[in-house]
């Protein structure tokens, strides 16, 4: 099958489509729940980007980009807890849905990629099958979901959670910084929070969900390609390990007589860094390091490491924290020092689509020299929609892998190949049985 | 020689020296300037025993010891400064003079035997010469000194350093907590500012300095040895090293993109202690180090070390220092760091006495079965009278090596070695020329 068709090369309109994204993500970056913060020193204010769940600034970003799927042919549909779904089709109700999205809030003093990307980029690829004026077998549609961060009620994934019908009554009852339950601030925002179960989605209803997403991670501005399909989400080991050995005098202590619990901790963060890297596609890393008592001429008697594990594989992500408990043994055997660890949290790995992903490769083997797979370190929706039906990521380079900071950046270049890719894979997609 | 007549065995005499000597030290270990210092948790109030130069608490432990100086047979004197100075003499005035002594301030929180313990044994290495009616060729002179630790004006040596003419008007400008210059606290002691000069004592009139100490370390103890000769007192090196690298998402950067801090300061401190145990004699520690972010889930970014480095032979540490300084060229070059070192202070070492250590090494053979030889790590008011006269220093065994705390504890037979050994020294020392 010749595929020119649907890869009609740059043209007028397509060069539009990535300056609308862009123009789109600088409109909802002034979206704020910060808009106007006053700086420290007494300088003045400053823009910050923090967009929370089921917030004012959430309300007007909701607006926003419901007028956008509008302008882009779809009708649109808010569900109890918030989250924003355009549907464009010319089918039956019940026909088959390809669920298209991303998340609209964001960290604290955010960037302006993060999420509202994945939102942008899905309606502008129905703008651009709309114009082409190609029928589809299936129903798209576009979730801009409520929550992924978790910044306001420090649990994350709100908005896709309810989705897959695992937002709790326990969850409604949490409060956040201002004592506001989650189903006040849910009932405030014009959700309703007794509907919990008509957000739920039909998992036999779906095609997949397809995520774009900026990488947040430096691999794709290394290989120097725009956009990389995501394999699997990594799951997670998140540890603390404490060391106990004995401070002392640091003049009149000699060496063969200390048990340093620094130099300990700086044997654990070797080996774990040294174990990471001779197992491909692990990243471990000790991000947080506490002494005891910490002064310049004191032996460190304690120390506080973290240690934060990830593959995609779940089984060599656990044999690689029991081997690490193997290395810790034997630096308390050595060192004569104490060690505890403990499991803070474990989360496995996801798993994308094989069938999807191999239409995200072909779509993008048509816009860039390499086909790039990638596996994500960080956590997405797509990992809590993986409950319910195959899902497919597709990275987008971001400069310096910066993300959850004001700095992050990502070349309209790349956004048009982002593009170019999902309108491909959507229109590469297969009539559903 | 028979030197059996100087060492005449555990008389009922001696027996009660060392527990007269302990005696003291728990009652000037109640001499304190936080006396009844109320407890965080209101639960009532503890006896802290702080003793600060210049200080009420002082002035009681001055009168104290200079009541035991004159039972003794000692007459006293008080320097400009606050010394407090016994001298036991059948001779002229301008007869040579043996000077033995320590400090009698503390830190805060402070344990009853660091410096108090130098004084003690003095006065009672007095006493049993006078009990034994020794004639001597020579003064002896036991000095209490005002101030080693610096706690109060946070420069330390103050009672030693005008002994040898090292404290200056500057000194005297500077202020405590409660803005209180040197000189007002030495006028409202009783001293006199103005007399600074008067302390001085004259290098041509010493046979030397001798200082019973307590170790403060952990080598008598693995030794199971009650004292031990010091031979010299150690040099340092304090230095801060700045680790610079580059933060980023702990899931999402691939181990061989990383440039993290915190490896790179591991990788220095096993170089800096493997160095250090390479090099006999010499400590290396870091003793306080903090990681920026300092968050679990993000590659630190940038690390700050402490480093203190000590050793006997100056030139010694100073190669260290430089050799150290090539590791961490070769970790910045490997972990594409930036790492900026500094020195902070730099002390140079001070040698004991060969001559009066030797004669101490003789005494110290009749009392326990080995002769153990150490450096001293920390500094001592011996470092500063070596700038007039030859040293010599005697260790006691303290329990855990512990110090700058109230759990600091001496064997009370370990006193009586120490008393033994000292007064067997002092009747050694040859007649001055």
């Amino acid at each position: 099958m010749c595929r020119c068709s649907v890869h009609p090369g740059p043209t007028a309109r397509i060069v539009e489509a990535e300056a609308v994204i862009m123009e789109r993500l600088e409109e909802l970056g002034r979206v704020s729940d910060e808009p106007s913060l006053l700086l420290f020193d007494g300088s003045g204010r400053t823009n910050r980007l923090t967009r929370l769940f089921a917030s004012p600034a959430m309300k007007r970003a909701n607006d926003l980009v419901a007028s956008w799927m509008r302008d882009a042919g779809m009708t649109t549909r808010m569900d109890a807890v918030g989250n924003l779904i355009g549907r464009f089709s010319k089918l039956r109700e019940d026909s088959k849905i390809l669920l298209l999205g991303s998340h609209l809030d964001t960290v604290r003093n955010a960037g302006k990629f993060d999420g509202t990307l994945g939102v942008a980029v899905s309606i502008a690829c129905v703008e651009e099958i709309r114009r082409r004026n190609q029928t589809l077998p299936f129903a798209i549609e576009v979730a801009a979901l409520a929550d992924e961060e978790g910044t306001r009620y420090q649990t994350a994934y709100l908005g896709s959670r309810a989705l897959v019908g695992q937002l709790s009554e326990q969850d409604l009852a949490l409060v956040d910084a201002d004592k506001i339950t989650m189903a006040d601030a849910i009932r405030n925002f014009g959700g309703d929070p007794a509907k919990l179960k008509s957000c739920r989605v039909n998992g036999q209803d779906l095609l997949g969900y397809v995520e774009v997403h900026i990488e947040q991670g430096p691999v794709l501005e290394e290989k120097n390609q725009p956009v990389g399909v995501v394999t699997a989400i990594a799951g997670q080991t998140r540890a603390t390990v404490i060391l106990e050995g004995r401070s002392g005098h640091a003049g009149t202590t000699p060496m063969k007589l200390r048990r340093d619990a620094l130099c300990a901790a700086a044997d654990f963060i070797l080996a774990a860094e040294n174990y990471a890297r001779q197992h491909p596609g692990m990243v471990a890393t000790v991000g947080q390091i506490m002494a005891g008592p910490n002064v310049s001429n004191v032996i460190p008697g304690n120390c506080l490491l973290t240690l934060d594990l990830r593959h995609q594989e779940d089984a060599i992500r656990v044999k690689a924290f029991q081997e690490l408990g193997t290395c810790i043994e034997e630096i308390e055997n050595r060192r004569r020092v104490k060690a505890h660890s403990r499991i803070i949290q474990e989360t496995t790995s996801v798993q994308c689509s094989t069938a999807l992903s191999d239409l995200m490769r072909n779509a993008v083997r048509r816009h860039q020299p390499e086909v790039i797979d990638l596996v994500s370190g960080a956590g997405h929706d797509a990992a809590i929609m993986a409950k319910i039906t195959p899902i497919a990521m597709l990275f987008v380079r971001c400069a310096g892998g910066v993300s959850h900071h004001p700095d992050e950046s990502v070349r309209v270049d790349d956004i048009r190949v982002a593009l170019d890719v999902l309108t491909d894979f959507v229109l590469s997609l297969p009539a559903p049985p």
